[in-house]
């Protein structure tokens, strides 16, 4: 097993297996630039670039380390992300000399994560959220609709996805007022303006696209995966009741666009690699343009903390798999290229909400309360059914190797009262 | 009434009084610019600002017509706009000499539209749909619902809206390939792998945001003209079949974001405030948030012309108004930032298929020939149910002042048949 000279802890999220990417800012400096995360530290890569680690490489002369984003070199393609892994991974092993024994460039390019400040790390271009786990989607139906028609038709022969707002996706860390709009309550003959009285969180894994396709050409299932830099933890914030509202015919829109949180450090797809599985039985067979013919599914450990502002530590309400998901990436990929529609390096794919079979296992409030009616027993007494003001809500998820761990870190956000609004 | 010292004929789209922005590139240069329209010609904006004529304005030293977008330009506000349109406005005036009267400066700024290329005019960020004509709606859901639940309880009480792809909005003149993907043909049992049977246009207009807002910080319904930039016309092409077995329970996805086609000149909403109209009551009347206290829309004439390929003319099959909407741009803004969500200059809105209450007021073929059960006559003897592989499409639209009128110009695109995939 390849080791770092650094000494990385077991349970660390950051080994030398990982090496995610992500946009930092030293403390007290003004410029972004971009590193990876190992163990409790960061390389900077624009300093390893500045360096010439990366001259026999493509990114040679281009600067794509001394970025404000990753979309540079997530547009250079999965031969050069490859290289570049391979360099950096290298370079941190307890075997190469050239940084291990240079104390000056050590300096130079190690920062503890406690004194850099984490940023956006991809300029999002367009962002589309999936509805790729079955056990989800048979939930929210069965409870919106009943449990026989609990599925669409359509569901078991498309990843059903939509897009999604861009411009409000937010970085962990950042808290999330809780919005006010248009709700009609049961009781209620006509709508009223209120705060949203169902907040909820969801679950969700997300897919940063590398390289992109050109307008009318669609990526092939089996070529998708090429397309993919990496993954992140999503929190796709979600107000029900405003969704309920609001959602027919055209699909959720003021209930989602509020803010949506992603986790700061990118893990690249190589990193999971000995991490891949099956992903769920598909049954009935896609269509062609669907078919897989290798596993496209990833066994990452998922879990979302609660601390609202009376609990002494976060509390742990869901655990689940992102194998769970019924559709893969690569599925996902194909089907959003299929009438033509062109991908570029920095969109977002989200998965949708990952929940398993079992109720332990689900991945919003929505499903683990049954729309409120039976709600979450925390440890000190106090119940949830929907999120409340203060509450913090974290996500994290990692891959379980032999005495290592590939981390993706954490996703967090609270909720802060409604702010007066100036209407 | 202000003239140009131009010869601007009265049915040319791009008088005195109107001066929409777009960029473009003259024949043989590399480097894009901004410019406005005045008659067929194009006033090159970065000649004039070196020039040094915008040097009492905010922009002075900025470059902002020395762009390859209107972004920049855009977000210095609704103020720096009306400076620098009158600014403008008074060169290209026949009482004004600094134009009119230096041969050599008319030689660098003024550029036939014929010697120039047009670029996107915009560099979009997020892309939103909304589904703001009533008779649109209730005919769309009439057909797919039956006449008693065509109107979603939802629809009289807010601008329903979804998030759109902003990567394939495309530049009119951009030909279309004929989409294929899956859909489900009423015999069938299971979907299919097709080329699109079902393809349609949708008559829209789009607005283009200049200034944003902050997240959280909703844009109040009576402020909210102050962040339009201006207007263009869209055809937000649909592939029917695929959209009637995808969009449930999350809307429309690859039935619209195969491509978007947006007309090259943007339009000032200063250039429309004479033709400021009153839209349909609103009944019941909306929430306070949506309340606004001036009329809201205006009267645009709108016309859609179609040429087959057997055809000698393009014939016109649909003629409407922006009028006829029922959600104004500012309520449309105003819903849209409510629960918090952020716009940014650059932000595309579309109103939706614009349709007015008689059959030939129609915006799309759904309409038109009620979902292919009465189909479009044409002079020629052919029908058309759906677009066909060599039609092209053309939408145009005006404001008819006395003597001038205020125009868009025109978005149109063709059909190519669909393309051999390699998958």
């Amino acid at each position: 097993m390849i080791r770092s000279f650094f000494n990385v802890e077991p349970d660390s999220h950051f080994p030398i297996q990982n090496l995610p990417y992500g946009v930092f800012k030293p403390e007290g400096e003004s410029m972004p630039r971009i590193g990876v995360a190992i163990g409790d530290y960061i390389l900077d890569l624009s300093v390893v670039e500045k360096a010439g680690f990366f001259n026999n490489t493509a990114v040679k002369g281009k600067k794509v380390f001394e970025q404000s984003s990753l979309n540079l070199f997530m547009g250079t393609g999965k031969e050069t992300w490859s290289e570049v892994r391979s360099i950096i991974q290298k370079l941190l092993s307890d075997k190469d000399p050239a940084l291990r024994d240079n104390a000056s460039l050590r300096r130079k390019a190690l920062i503890p994560q406690a004194d850099a400040e984490m940023l956006m790390p991809v300029d999002i271009g367009d962002y589309t959220d999936f509805y790729a786990s079955k056990d989800h989607a048979t939930n929210v139906g069965a409870m919106f609709r009943g449990r026989e028609n609990a599925l669409m038709p359509n569901w078991t022969h498309l990843p059903v996805g939509y897009h999604g707002r861009a411009s409000s996706v937010v970085l962990s860390g950042t808290d999330i007022h809780r919005p006010q709009g248009q709700i009609k309550p049961p009781e209620a003959e006509t709508p009223i303006f209120s705060p949203c009285r169902q907040l909820d969180f969801e679950l969700e894994m997300g897919c940063f696209i590398g390289t992109g396709n050109q307008l009318g050409e669609p990526i092939p299932v089996g070529q998708a995966e090429e397309h993919v830099f990496g993954l992140v933890l999503v929190n796709d914030w979600s107000a029900r009741d405003i969704q309920a509202w609001e959602y027919q015919p055209l699909g959720p829109f003021l209930a989602k666009n509020f803010a949506t949180s992603i986790s700061p450090w990118v893990v690249p797809l190589e990193a999971l690699e000995p991490f891949r599985v099956q992903g769920p039985i598909q049954e009935p067979e896609p269509l062609a343009y669907l078919k897989e013919d290798k596993p496209g599914s990833f066994d990452i450990e998922l879990e979302v903390y609660l601390k609202g502002k009376n609990m002494q530590k976060p509390e742990r309400i869901t655990r689940t798999n992102f194998q769970y998901l019924y559709w893969s990436m690569a599925q996902q990929i194909a089907h959003h290229t299929i009438t033509g529609c062109n991908l570029n390096p920095g969109d977002l794919l989200a998965s949708g909400t990952i929940s398993g079979p079992e109720k332990e296992t689900r991945g919003c409030l929505l499903e683990l309360t049954w729309r409120g009616k039976d709600p979450v027993e925390l440890e000190n007494g106090e119940q949830r059914t929907w999120l409340e003001d203060g509450d913090e809500l974290m996500m994290t998820g990692w891959c379980q190797g032999e005495g290592y761990r590939i981390g993706f870190g954490e996703v967090k956000g609270r909720i802060l009262p409604v702010r007066t609004l100036n209407i």
